[in-house]
């Protein structure tokens, strides 16, 4: 999993835990275009808000420099000088700009950031930059969640092979908001092509929109929520901006890339045994389906049924319902696992309901509502509610 | 707990469960006034829809039929059949007309009623009301709830005793929603006062919005929820109408009973351990207070944090961030059990969130968010989440 131009390196910093990797550096030896989306919780980390900031005033980027176990959020005016003494440091030790460095964070929110560690750690790292250095950042990155998460693809760009790689973390405090740009959890892009900024960013925009907000594991969302995405134009293609032949397939590998990402986060969702994708059809509205669906998704009581494999459509329409959505409950039919379990808002029986609970023993199946109301849809990614995810989370700072 | 006028038996009709109260039925001799609020999910039973049928053509009533174990929602003409079907056989048993009827049920969702049993259930209750009945009934509505809920008041009626009695169930599919007229469970308002019609929905309808409307454990809107309020006017008092000097004590003692039964129901919570005070001030706006306190609320990594005894205040203001109140993060002060742990949005330190834990350990505690964005409030009481609230609502059906 390399990029060509790129590097990267982790170390145990000691931000939280011992024994871990918890502080990672991306760097390119070629300047990059960025694009970017945060958080739209109005409670922004001094990570993000910094970002935010170098964004404004620079237009080209080189580093990230990221650390897990503290979220640097909710501290103040000393949260975003750690931010500047990080980029400062970082750009000393790689011999760069302090605009073009970027910083982000995940963990506790509240708690200050340990500089002595952090900036002992950051040395360390930059000082064992690699090529083949990028899965062990996609491991510091990592909170509650059990398991990296990576995809790659590679284009054709006539003649020049373009490689896609994308890293992310998240397994809780995942929850969808609405409208790009917005994403829930950390993710970091990386691509040799050559890309025209405003292109980048819009592409970026909608794939996220795509993928990253139609997840939710708990519908928390979080304050550090990030996407960065470095074009460093080592590929030497021709420029990708929407109008050439290569955009398709750029594009739609850029898509592959944050969907499987996705579809890791909430496989890997705190506590989760199941991963369940909720699709609503026939909705008066793009808005009715996606409320409908968003609802159902967060919804406890049907995420306990998942997590019980039982196929309480109650619960669903029940849910339905409540979301805002207009329709005739007299018309409403849902399918779970592939089995048909409702028609017309009417149980079609125990024989259906045991053949949908047998589907739901797999980890990973498909609820549909049909609502009858028109032809708007909208599908998302959910998983179920277990014992494990209060265990996580009751216990998690202690 | 007697009202003048009102009788009550409740049976072991089969329903659901053996060995237990599941059927229950309310009568009043003299014929009552009704103020009425229903669920505004859309998807609504078939009790309920009857209900309102029954209320646009019928101004007086005097007798309620409710049973638990099935809510008989989702069932379609069916199950508004068996809703008439009741109300005949209990107008021939209790000697009244059809149209004095009210039918309500609790439970599972999407399973016809088991008429046979029903019937049979009814006619044994019909048959066996008596005056001390009410706390009988009062354990027939109950679900996942582990003990029933009732309050009670009097009112001195210048010489005429007033009294006001309340019934409640409700421990999961509870969530407010927005404005009255709304309920979020069972409830029963029994009353032997004179009063006014429309002062007795006006007034009904606000003590709702007071009480009800501002409690969850776990944000799922019902399609059962349902108060009926009776008043028979055994105790020949001046009419209550608003106008008079009864009409503040009376609608204190409304207010008093329907809070005390709104604290029981999430004292009472599925699986909760917790009953907990979100309160909010200082917002720009009523609304914003309203989903700033609804969304902490209803947060399941707040709910959690309070199962874990843990001041986890960066989830709190991290979920007051994605309400969609505004404020500025740097302006929040965050108090917990009376501890403030979090002052202009940054942490006060491990000592008081140390006292603040210790605050926790009750199961009563209050958390207030000061927003220091303008004058408005709203609190709402929730419930923690458990592992036990999942374990309920895994294994519900089976």
């Amino acid at each position: 999993m390399e990029v060509p131009g790129f590097y990267g390196a982790a170390v145990e910093a000691g931000i939280k835990y011992k024994d871990r990797l918890d502080l990672g550096v991306i760097f390119s030896k070629p300047s990059c275009n960025l694009a970017a989306v945060f958080t739209r919780n109005i409670v922004k980390a001094a990570p993000v808000l910094d970002s935010i900031a170098v964004i404004e005033r620079s237009s080209s980027f080189r580093a990230i420099v990221v650390n897990s176990g503290n979220a640097n959020a909710c501290t103040g005016k000393q949260g975003l000088r750690d931010c500047e003494s990080i980029r400062k440091r970082a750009s000393q030790l790689l011999d760069c700009k302090e605009e073009e460095v970027l910083v982000a964070s995940t963990g506790v929110i509240g708690a200050f950031l340990p500089m002595g560690k952090y900036l002992a750690g950051l040395e360390r790292a930059c000082l064992s930059l690699r090529e083949d250095g990028l899965l062990d950042v996609s491991q510091a990155i990592l909170t509650t969640d059990t398991r990296h998460k990576v995809a790659m693809r590679q284009v054709e760009g006539r003649g020049t092979p373009i490689t896609i790689f994308g890293m992310a973390k998240g397994a809780g405090m995942i929850g969808p908001n609405m409208g790009p740009p917005q994403a829930t959890m950390l993710a970091f892009v990386l691509t040799d092509a050559v890309v025209d900024p405003e292109f980048w960013q819009s592409v970026l925009e909608d794939a996220v929109d795509a993928s990253f907000n139609r997840i939710t594991v708990d519908g928390d969302t979080s304050t550090n929520d990030t996407v960065l995405a470095l074009a460093n134009g080592h590929a030497r293609n021709q420029v990708i901006d929407g109008q050439e032949t290569l955009s398709e397939g750029f594009k739609q590998a850029l898509y592959d890339i944050l969907q499987s990402l996705a579809e890791q986060i909430v496989m890997d969702g705190e506590g989760a045994t199941k991963c369940v994708r909720i699709s609503v059809r026939g909705a008066a509205s793009d808005e009715d389906a996606r409320v409908c669906a968003s609802t159902v998704s967060n919804s406890p009581l049907v995420k306990t049924a998942f997590f019980g494999q039982d196929p309480n459509w109650g619960r669903i329409i029940a849910a339905a319902g409540r979301s805002g959505a207009y329709f005739d409950p007299n018309k409403v039919t849902i399918t779970v696992g592939g089995i048909k379990v409702a028609d017309r808002g009417v149980s079609l029986g125990q024989e259906a309901e045991k053949a949908a609970a047998e589907k739901m023993k797999k980890s990973r199946f498909d609820v549909e509502l049909d609502l009858g109301a028109g032809k708007a849809e909208y599908s998302m990614l959910t998983c179920d509610l277990s014992t494990e995810y209060v265990h996580i989370n009751a216990d998690y700072r202690t």
